[in-house]
């Protein structure tokens, strides 16, 4: 597969940022420098196409709320069920009498799960929410 | 950049994914490839020097990978079950006939979580890996 | 029955219920409904006296609901967090706009893990219940 | 509504089976008889119709395996991918270092799920596994 070939580039940066990229590729567990590079250029893709309202995405929410406050639970189920087209499931763990972490997999177009993700973080009752964009692969070479 | 020359340094990537960053590095504004790294290396600098101590914390990893490529699914369990006493459960989505999302539901000490994270982020075969610090809701009023 | 006379007793369904028992109970082959609801509580019987004693499980437990019936959702969440020690965690699937898929992941005594999907299956609401009981994996060859 | 309100219906028993129905409604915390008939027709409903191989259905598949042996994961993400389409979502925990539980949430055609679980279920390599029918909750009354 020639397409498959790596091609090989030269950059230039300061020293003393190539020694810190060299200390954190050997820290994260990389085992050399164009991995690390890599992974951070797809990192960079994933943050830079979902400005574009339509690109498609994967992500995942993430809140963290306690369950005994007046309906914050049916506020998320219904929110969630008005969006039950691009939210996949939801896992549902129970931190302890009173806490819960529950993270949605969503995929759709990114303006969408944005405001869906807004709408959740937002609501009364939730303590912690954070909306983490990802791929769904398809568009990402590795 | 007075004091000390740019240094250059040389690294390969997929084809595709240097198509990928060059059309990135125009849109952004970027007038050249090693300004568009050099920020992004920062980037990832300030995210991977945040402390992790010993304080407890809940959170999530995002991953997204390939199943058919050697060995990517066999590493991740691996890693997984080394660390099945923080981690709390994975959901798997089958994204498509390749690609997979997986995301964990972890807790337990900062700085374990964030090595955790690190292994699998930077295993071969992950095309986009993240982590998500929330809370265990113990210490934040609402 | 000649040692006892039949006992007659009424119960009341809703109406789509009791129809479509009827139509059950002739598709089955039944000559009449009482002989049907006789064979499903022997049914019921045979499984609710199964043993469950203090031996180590990892089970399912499943539910589907609607969570727009009033409290439902309520009702089974604060049955989960009161056994948080044992449920590992809950996936939640909507269905569509009004139906939930729920499942639980539970690890923990036989006879505990038994009377939590009782309570969670007799909860009102909830249209179908179901608890798995598979293994730990510790004591089972392959 | 005319249509929601109960129907009233009376069938015979054995009186030894009709006591040990009232003692087993009771153990199972129903707060009455005919909540408990409701239940058991409801379960002998989603039962009977799984038969029909073209009814839509949703279930849970449970896999407990172990990880190391050669393969076993491997195996099961090819099936699960194949089947992508009806495979919602899998729930992965992690029981200890050797032993996963793994819960499919499932829903298509009654006879392609039976054919998905039987092909999952006799994967080399799974200790135990179940395939669990419920409902979709569209024809089942409450």
């Amino acid at each position: 597969m020639k397409q498959e070939q790596a091609a090989r580039f030269s950059a230039s940066l300061a020293p003393a940022l190539l020694r810190d990229l060299d200390q954190m590729t050997t820290e994260k567990g990389y085992s050399n420098r164009s991995l690390a590079i890599a992974d951070m250029i797809r990192d960079h893709l994933v943050e830079h196409r979902q400005k574009f309202g339509n690109e498609e995405i994967a992500g995942t929410i993430t809140l963290v709320y306690d369950h005994h406050k007046q309906h914050v639970q049916a506020t998320l189920t219904d929110i969630q069920h008005d969006h039950h087209d691009v939210i996949i499931s939801t896992l549902h763990v129970h931190l302890d009498h009173h806490n819960c972490l529950e993270v949605l997999v969503v995929r759709g177009k990114a303006s969408q799960i944005r405001s869906i993700a807004d709408e959740l973080v937002a609501a009364k009752g939730v303590k912690h929410g954070k909306l983490t964009v990802t791929t769904t692969g398809k568009d990402l070479p590795v």
